[in-house]
C-alpha cells in the first residue's frame, strides 16, 4: 500500500470521561470518512491516575500515556492539544499549551469565569501571531441542521432577524436523590446548567444569528438544594463524612435577552425537565421566514418561507442527509440519519483543515470568552433582582457618543 | 311535542365582531349537546350601529337589537349580558350591568387598567351577594385537553409544579404592510401581544397549576413602529388623513416569573412568529412528571410520568377525545376531532350550570384581576429596567412578618 | 328586522343517531356562518319510536315528527330528505324519495349491495331529468385540508399520481368484550370495517386523485367471532336469548389496487389499532410531489414539492387555516383550528347551492356506486384467494377493442 | 500498557462500496465501546480493481489487499469472512469460505433466488457441525428501538400480533432521470425495491413479532422502464452503446400477508415515494397494545398500552437512549441520539460474542432464506394475478392432516 505523505498531526488529550469518549470517535473516525490534509496521530493520553488513563488510552486507542498535562504539551510527539477537562483547569492548561507552541482544542465552556476567558482569549490571540492556534469545542454548531440554519441565515433567507427562542432541556437530576458530582460544585463546574447547556444554545444563537446578545435580564433557581454523597465521591467543598452534601450551583437558568441586530430571546436551561432527555430547541422569526430546530430529532430543520403564498406556504420538514447538507455527502445516503458524534468528527475536521492552511478555527477563543460574557451578565443579573445588565465587550457595553 | 319547563335564560349581548360570532355559536349550540337547567334564549343584540346590528342578529341568530347598551341592560327579558367588546369598555359595562342585577359574562381581558380590573372584581362581589354573577371568559381553560391538564395537576399527578413555559405565538401582523387596528391602538386595547394573548397564558399556567404568578421581569417590543392605515379606517389617535400611523402597543412581551408554590416560568407572547398562527403552547414540569399541550394540535395533550420505569416510560400523546375526558362525553366517538369554537360551547355550559343552582362560575372577575395584575407587573418591570416585579395581592406582595 | 327573501329549503330528516346529530348540526350551523342562497328549515324529524323521536326533535331543533318515513316524503314542507338510517334502509327511501320529487342527500355508504347502489344511481338520474337531485355524504371530501389536497392535485401540483397508501384505523372493538352492534351484523350494516370506514378512503382517494379504482386483490379478517350481547339488544340475527351472538362482517379488510391513471395503492380499514381512534391517513405520491395527511391532525396538510432544490426542499406542514383555504374564510382567524363536524356544514353548504342553481351536487349517487363496487371487487377478490378482481364499471372493465 | 490476551479474530471483507464502508465503521468502532471477548483485526480487504481496493484499504483502515477472493478465504489470518458484495456472488463467495471453514458474515438480502439462499443455508447448517457459523446481515434488527420492539412483544407487552403494516419507503429513483445502476438490472439484484428494501420489512416483521409470514399477495410495479446510462457505465443487459437502458426489476413492491400465529398485514417498498428518504415505518397492532416506529425518527419508540385507563392512554414516545435500553449503555448519556451506522456496530459486537461461545449468531441463514421464500413468494403471487401464495417452508406450506 500506497505510503501517506500527509503531515503528522500528533494529538495529545488530557481527560477521558464523557467528553474524552467523543473526542477520541472524532479522532478515529474523521480520517476514513473525510480527506483530511494532516494525518492525526492519536499519540498521547493524560490523565492523573496511572492505572486509569492506562486502561483508557487501550480502550480509546491511544499510543502513550502521561499522568502529567505538564509534561504532555512539553512533548514533541504532540502538536495539538485536546483539553476535554471539567471548566476549572482550562484555563490553566490551555494557556500553557499554547504558550508552548501548541495548538488547542478546549471544550466549552471556556472557563468557568470571565477573568480566566479573557486570560485564554489573550494567550490565544498571542499564539496566532505565531500561528499556534486555538479552537473552543461548542460542537453543536456542527450539527449538520444547525450548520445549514447558519447558512440559511447568512443568505438572508429568513430576513432580520427578530425573534429567538433557545431551550435546553434535561432531566438527569430532576430525582431529588440523584447523587452529588463535580457538576454540582461550584468550584469544579463554576456555575450548573447555566454554564454546561446554557452556554451551548448561547454560543447556538450567536452562531446562527451571526449577532451578539448585549443585554439580559436573568433569574437562577436551584430546586435541591442537598443530595446524597455517592459512596467513594470526595472532593466537593462540605461533603466530607456526610452521607449528603450541598449543591452549589443552578439547578435552572432562564433569561431574556437583546440582541445586536435588534431582536429579542428567550432562554432556558434546565436539568428537571422531565422527559426531555437533550432537547436542544431553537425557533429564530426573521422578518421573512422562521427556522426551528429540535436535537430530538436531529437530522430536521423546519423552515418557513414566509414570502410563498399563504395557501401552500408551511413549515417545511427539511431532512438534512442529502449531499447538498453540509457535512453529509461524506457519509451515507440520504435517509440514513447521523447520531450525536458525529458533530464532534466534523469539528475535527474543521479544525484539521484550518490548522493545515493556518487559518483561525471558529469557534475562536474570542468567541467562548463572548459566551462567558453572556453567562457573567446572567449571573450578575439574576444577583441584582433581574435588572437589565449589558453584556461587556458588545455594542451595548460602548455606547454612541451623543451629537 | 312536549312543552320545555326549564327555566328561560334571557341573553344579551354586547358587541358582534369575532368573539360575538364565536359566543353566538356557543349559546345557540350548546343546549343541542348538553343537558341544561336553563333555557338559553339569544334574545338581544346590542351594537351602536343600527344596519350593522340588525344585519348581525340576522345571521347570528338573535330576537331583537339595541343600539345602546344601556338599553339593553335595562330590558326586563336580559337576565345576563355577554360582554363583547374591545378591552376599554368592559368596566362601564360590565359594572353597570352587575349593578342593574344582570348575571355578566366579560370577555377577556377583563379591562385595560388594574383600575379599571379592581372596580369590576369589587363591584362582581358586591353582585355576587345578591346572587348575580360575574365571569371572565378565559375560554381556553375549557379546551378539553386543557382541562385534563389541570385535572392531572391537581390529582398529584406529575407532584409539585418546579417549572412551566408558556408561549402564544401568532403571525398575523409579522408583516409590517398588515394595516393598523383597533388591537394596536393603547387607547383601546390596553396593551399589544401582553393583553391580547398574554393574558391567556398567565390565566392558563394559574389554572393548570392552581398558582399564582408572585413576581416577574419583563421585556416588551414593538418591532414595527409605523402601519398604513386602512381605507375607511378612523378613531385611532394620531391618525387622521395620514397613510400611516403609529402602532402604540407592545408586538412582543417576553417575562420570566415564580410562582406561590416555588416554580419558576417563561412567558412569551408575540405575533410576529412566521409561520406559527395560534400556537399555545405549555409545558409544565413537576416533580413526578410532565405534561406538555399546543393548541395548534388542540385534541392532544401530552403526559410524561416520571414514575415509570426508564425503559418504557415517555411522553403519552393522550387523544383528548374519550367520554372519560372533560365534556367530550356529549359530543362524538372518540377519534372525532374538535375544533377552536368547542371550548367556547364548553363555557357556556359551566356558566348556565352555575348560575342554574347559585355558583360562583370560574373564571370569577377576581381571576380577570389576578391576571391583569400580572400584566401590570410585567408592564411595570419593563419600564424600569426589567427590575423584578412583585405581583399585586399574591403572597410575594404580603411579606411575612418576622418572628 | 328585515323580511329573509330567500326561498324555503324544507328539510326532513329519517334517522337521528350519531349521524343525525352531526347532520342536524351543519343544518343549523350552516346558515350562520355561511351566506346561503336558500333558508333550510329544520322541518319534520322521523324515526319509529315516537316517543324517541319527540325527544331527538326537540334536543336537535327539529319542528315536527313523523314515524314513519312513507308520511315523512309524503309531506309538502319538505323539499330534501337527508337520510342517516343504517345502511339496509337506504335504497328504499331514497328511491322513494326521489321518485317523489325530493331532493336526497343520503349517508355512506350508499347502500349495502350494488344491486342496490345501482338501482339508487338510476333513480338519482331519472330524477335530476326533473330537477331532482341526490348526493351522498362522504363528508369527509369536505374536511378543508382533504379539499385542498384535491386543488393541489387537480392543479398538477404533484404531477401524475403514482402511487397512494390509505388506511382508516380506529380501535373501538380491539377489546373483545365490547358488545354486539347493529354495525357488526351483516344483515343491516352489509360489511363491517370495509364498508363503514373502508368506503371512505376509496372514496376519497378517488375524490383527491380523480381517478378510478380499477382492480383489487382483497383479505378480510374477522378476529373476534363472537361477542357478548347487550342487554336490551335484539334484532341480530340468532341473538335471541343468547349471552354471546355471532360477528358476522369483517374486523379489518386490507386491499391492493390498481388506479385509472397507472398508479396502484394499499388500503386497510381496521377496527383493531389500538391506540388510533379515528386515524384517516392518506399519502398520495406523483411524479412531481406528494401530498400527506392524517384526520387526528385534520387542519394540516403535508406537501413535498420534488421540483424544489434538495437543500431546501421538505414536507411542508400546512396549516390549512388561512382565508385562501377552502372553507376556511366563513369560519375563524388562522391558527383557530376546526374539528370533525365543520365538514358535515361544509357539505350541507355545497348541497344547498346546488340545490339553488340545479346543478349535480359531489358526490353524486354514481359516485357512491362507484364506491360500492371496490367493495364488492373487495368482497369477490378475498372470497377468491385474493385474486386480481376488476371493479366493474371501469376502464378496466371495458377492454378496448383491438386495432 | 499492558498486552492484550484476548484471541484475535482475523477479519476479511470482500467488497468495499456502501455497505463495506458501513462495516469497515463497525469494525473499528465496536471495540472502542464495547468489551469484546476477541479482539478484532481488520486484516485484509478484498476487490477486483487492484488501484481501487488498495485505495479503499488505506482509506477504511484495512492492513492488506486481495483482489480475488478465493485468496482472500485461502488466508491463514483470516478468521471471518465479510461479504458486502451485490446478491448475486453473495452464494458461490459464502458457502466457499464456509466450506473453507471461515465464518461468514453475509450481507442481505442473503441471495437473489430461493435456490441459491438454500444452497447457502444447507452449508450453514453443515458448517455449524463443525463450529463455524453464518450470519446474515439485517442490521435494522439491532437499532435499539427495534430491539426493544422485538423484546416488548415477546415479553408479551401488547399481547398477541393481530395486525402489521410495514413500509419502506424511499425516493432516489422517483426522478425518471436518474441513471440506471446495477440495482436496477434484475441479472445483478434479483428484484427492485422488493429485495432491497423490502427484504428488510419482511425480516423486521419475523423478527418483531417472533412469527412466520405463511402467505402472500402481492402486486409489482416498474413506473420507469428506460433510463439513461451513466457515462462510463457498463455491464448492464442491453445497454451497450446506448444513450438509455431498460429497468429490469420492480419500482414498488406491495403485498398482503399472514402471519403464524394468525395475524394479517400490509407491505409496501417504494423507491418513488417523494420526501420519503428511508422511512422504515412498522405498526403493530396486538391484543393488548400497539407499537410503532419509523427510521426518520430511530431513536424512538411509541408504545401504546391498552390496558392502561382510557383517560390516560396514549401512545408513548419512549426515547430509547436509557442505559436501560439494547445497546446503549455502551455509548452516550439519555437524548444522545445514536444514527444509522451504529446497529452496524451493534451487529458486529453480537457476532463476535456469538463466536466467541460457538453459540448460532442470528439472523442465520436460515433466517435470510425465510426472507427469500417470502420475496418468492410475492413474485409468484404476482405473475398470477395477485393470487393468494403459500410461502415456502411455514405452517401453512405443511397442510394439517385431517382427522
Amino acid at each position: 500500500m500506497s505510503t501517506d505523505e500527509r503531515p503528522r498531526l500528533g494529538l495529545g488529550m488530557v481527560g477521558y470521561a464523557f467528553m474524552g469518549r467523543a473526542h477520541s470517535q472524532a479522532w478515529r473516525v474523521a480520517p476514513r470518512f473525510f480527506e483530511l490534509p494532516l494525518r492525526p496521530d492519536m499519540a498521547v493520553l493524560c490523565g492523573r491516575s496511572p492505572q486509569g488513563v492506562a486502561t483508557a488510552a487501550r480502550t480509546l486507542g491511544w499510543g502513550a500515556v502521561e499522568t502529567d498535562w505538564r509534561r504532555l504539551i512539553a512533548r514533541d510527539d504532540v502538536d495539538l492539544v485536546d483539553v476535554v477537562t471539567p471548566g476549572d483547569t482550562h484555563a490553566e492548561i490551555a494557556v500553557a499549551a499554547l504558550e508552548a507552541g501548541k495548538h488547542v482544542l478546549c471544550e466549552k465552556p471556556l472557563a468557568n469565569s470571565v477573568t480566566e476567558a479573557e486570560a485564554m482569549a489573550a494567550a490565544a490571540r498571542r499564539a496566532a501571531e505565531h500561528g499556534v492556534l486555538a479552537m473552543v469545542g461548542f460542537t453543536y454548531r456542527r450539527v449538520p441542521a444547525i450548520s445549514l440554519a447558519a447558512q440559511l441565515v447568512a443568505e438572508g433567507r429568513i430576513g432580520r432577524v427578530r425573534q429567538v427562542r433557545a431551550q435546553y432541556l434535561q432531566d438527569w437530576i430532576a430525582d431529588p436523590e440523584a447523587p452529588l458530582s463535580w457538576r454540582l460544585d461550584k468550584q469544579r463546574a463554576g456555575s450548573g446548567a447555566l454554564g454546561d447547556i446554557g452556554a451551548h444554545i448561547v454560543d447556538l444563537v450567536q452562531f446562527i444569528t451571526g449577532e451578539s446578545i448585549t443585554g439580559v435580564s436573568g433569574l437562577l433557581e436551584t430546586f435541591v438544594t442537598e443530595r446524597p454523597v455517592a459512596e467513594g465521591f470526595s472532593g466537593l467543598s462540605g461533603t466530607a463524612g456526610s452521607a449528603r452534601g450541598p449543591v452549589t450551583v443552578d439547578d435552572a437558568a432562564v433569561f431574556l435577552a437583546r440582541l445586536s441586530g435588534g431582536g429579542i430571546g428567550t432562554f432556558e436551561a434546565t436539568r428537571f425537565a422531565w422527559g426531555r432527555k437533550n432537547a436542544i430547541r431553537l425557533e429564530v422569526n426573521g422578518t421573512d421566514g422562521s427556522l426551528a430546530f429540535d436535537f430530538e430529532d436531529l437530522n430536521v430543520l423546519h423552515l418557513f418561507d414566509a414570502t410563498e403564498p399563504a395557501r401552500e406556504a408551511g413549515y417545511r420538514r427539511i431532512v438534512v442527509t442529502e449531499p447538498e447538507h453540509p457535512y453529509v455527502a461524506a457519509w451515507w445516503p440520504a435517509g440514513h440519519m447521523l447520531g450525536y458524534e458525529h458533530a464532534f468528527t466534523h469539528q475535527a475536521v474543521d479544525l484539521v483543515h484550518a490548522l493545515a492552511v493556518g487559518a483561525q478555527p471558529a469557534p475562536s477563543f474570542d468567541d467562548g470568552l463572548a459566551v462567558q460574557r453572556v453567562l457573567d451578565a446572567v449571573e450578575r443579573s439574576a444577583a441584582d433582582e433581574s435588572r437589565w445588565t449589558t453584556v461587556a465587550g458588545t455594542p451595548a457595553d460602548t455606547p454612541q457618543e451623543e451629537s
